[in-house]
């Protein structure tokens, strides 16, 4: 969990949740049926971002090991040490479970 | 009505009231013609955003249990705990009734 | 005129005017030729926006009671105690008359 | 002068000046050639409005009485005692001549 | 050059350049190729806008006799006593020459 | 490099270096496919602009003289003393050289 | 990498690391095929913004050196002494690795 990359400003890492393979009642379901997890895993975390005005650091919420909430096209897909990740704002994280 | 959930900022966990399915007169409405409900109960409340300049935190004017009004198309849906609820900002909110 | 509603932020409730129903010469206007009224009066106020970034409290100017002017295609149509009204901005409303 | 309307923060009532109906060299313009006025008598005036971050009021420069150049598409048409007036921000307005 | 006219905020009001109406190597240009003037003659000043924040008056820094550099396309035309000018933000000005 | 002219705000006037006439292996490139040049060197700058809230002027980074890289598209083209330049705010400078 | 370029307010110059030309398995990847990078080094450093309000400058959080990642669109093209770099706005960084 932990990772070799610095998230800049209010940046975080999530590894994403694998996506449900079958259904409730046990049928599998086709890749392309599969929906793209909205959940994940908090593994880097930016130091935060700098109020627009004052220039005071807004403080971070969220900390590595979080299990997270976030939309559905939030963030972008990196590749850190051969496996994906999603890098996206702290904004973007809906809740966490 | 404790649920597993910690929503961040200002945003809200709505659980949507059952759309009506029968007219005032008693007659049954089909699924399709049912109105998206604009009312639900307050399940969950985040700790408030950051002002966007000073950084000192908005408190939130709604709290757990408070039945609301919202806009038709407000708020993502989200499963918690196999149950569908919507996470919007309090902003999305028009009214406790 | 005491309204079961609490509008949130700097949000009014308003009791729209009857669309007039005849022409000033006494003709009847078919009730898709109607113009939609842009008169009513204020049945509910929230308590006020927060200022962005002081956090401030901002004072509402209007009161329950008020007959007041409003854009056109200001607000949003919301049924209470089932009778239709409409929640607006308080910045949607031009005047008070 | 006095009219029965009080404008909400910046905005302000404003009477048309009647359009030329005639050119300068003294020929008709058919009413769907002449121009829509620019220049109006303010007939009444808000109280100003609040300064976004502070809350402190911002005074207005207009008053009424004030003879005005406006731009060609600026306001909203109101009607107050039977009679059409434009009511639209102090910003709408260009000059005081 | 003193004209009858006060612009509000931070507009001025320009009395732009005639347009070139030889070139340089003496030919005529016929009006429809004349190129639309960008210099021109400050000939009114509005007091400064305020602060959106603060409230505190931004004063101008052009006067009133300046001969100014100005966007293709910037301000309204606006007739005064019989002839046209163009009104304007300060911003709209690129440089006084 | 005495310009007779002063911009105004954050504004800067640059003088565009010369698009290069031919390749680096000596072949003439045709007028039409010589690339707009963004490189030019600074011959005009403004006082600086007003903090859109404090109204406390923010000094220029950049001084006449001063080598710049800027935006393929940057700035207007104004013609002083018979000599094309740009006028552009500083925020669309790049680097200095 | 010292270079002779001095970006101006939050920009950074970043030179890209070469695109991978053969596949994990040794295939290699013709070149339109390549991806382009995401991950490049820092060979320039501006001194940073100017807060929009107070005017307070707002420190750099990436050095020389430091190797990132940024958006797959993310800055402009420009040439420095012959070869091809990358100018970008700090923000445009996503993480330091």
């Amino acid at each position: 969990m932990s990772l070799n990359i610095k998230p800049l400003a209010d940046r975080v890492v999530v590894e994403a949740a694998a996506a449900e393979t079958k259904t409730a009642s046990g049928i599998y379901i086709p890749e392309t049926a599969q929906e793209k997890p909205q959940k994940g895993t908090i593994v880097a975390v930016g130091p935060g971002k700098y109020a627009d005005v004052s220039g005071a650091l807004i403080p971070m919420s969220i900390q590595v090991g979080d299990s997270v909430l976030y939309g559905k096209y939030a963030g972008t897909e990196i590749n850190v040490d051969g496996k994906e990740y999603l890098i996206m704002r702290e904004s973007d994280i809906y809740a966490v479970l």
